[in-house]
């Protein structure tokens, strides 16, 4: 998607140990015409997913999965990393490392909101290796509910999140691919 | 706002101690619908504040402040309850109680996105005592920026939130207020 692209190009920066900071459009700040527009383009890319519910951790997740929730029709669920006090007591929970943050999180789904048969798009903001987002696909098959596809904003190809998420068999669509953060560079697929 | 106000009659749950439970629509799953009407209400209600810039806390004020910057054509910003590495060193925070969590929380904003001459609208989803918004208010404050207007989903009108923040001078915009939850139950104004 070009304009994300350009975007990050502009005003991304490479923080060294693979850290891209994207804080001033997505982590931190978020400009509500580009994100709607990254909502428009994963509605349009992962239409045939046919998705009756968006999946999403809080909290950068939450901007793009609600976008693309608003264009595909559907509500957004949004998994917590902690269980607040009005979540029942028996709920879905599961153990992610946390690829920025060096350790692990919980991610909790109530089953209130996941069911069984429901087809669960998950959105994020970062495929890196996979973990968070892997984490969500094991809330959704805790649920009994059908994975149909993943969107995320920024890919990092080199960190092996696709391939781990190969096994699903689902389409698996990013924005923009980063293929290397080498040297402090940021170099984007074509 | 007639039918946020007939959602959370429909799906708002008395949790007891003041706790309003409304993970259907806003805490946990989003209606991205409803969430676009309740932004457009707020740009509508709050169009005279001119704001240049929405700031909001993560994680719940995600959704409704975004859909507020959308219709106002602004960017927004969330404040981060934990620093992320991609934060700068030296960076503005405040230390606000959680009312539903019983602890105190950091609100960190960056001073990238938060500059003097700002105009700064903050959207939360909810007023209670006004702890979470007076503390958006003490880093508007400290960022230089001027203070705009106040808008939440809901105002609990009980517990004198709206009287912590009358000395802003600022517009308070609640599109729901619920005036009591005393026996279980939930008391709209009007």
């Amino acid at each position: 998607m070009l304009e994300l692209k350009q975007r990050i190009a502009a005003e991304g920066k490479n923080l060294g140990g693979g850290i891209l900071k994207v804080d001033s459009l997505i982590n931190h700040q978020v400009d509500p015409k580009l994100m709607d527009e990254c909502g428009i383009e994963f509605a349009r890319r992962l239409a045939s997913t046919a998705p009756t519910r968006i999946l999403t951790a809080e909290i950068s997740g939450i901007a793009p999965a609600l976008m693309t929730a608003r264009h595909m029709h559907v509500p957004v669920v949004y998994a917590r990393k902690n269980r607040p006090v009005t979540m029942p007591d028996t709920v879905y929970l599961t153990i992610a490392p946390s690829h920025t943050k060096g350790n692990k999180v919980e991610l909790i789904v109530s089953p209130e909101y996941l069911k069984p048969g429901e087809r669960v798009l998950i959105i994020d903001d970062f495929l890196a290796t996979g973990a968070t987002i892997l984490g969500l696909v094991r809330l959704t098959e805790a649920a009994g509910a059908t994975l149909c596809g993943i969107g995320t904003l920024i890919e990092k190809t080199f960190e092996g999140g696709r391939e781990a998420l190969e096994y699903l068999h689902v389409p698996i669509e990013a924005l923009v691919q980063i293929t290397s953060m080498e040297d402090g560079r940021i170099e984007f697929a074509d």
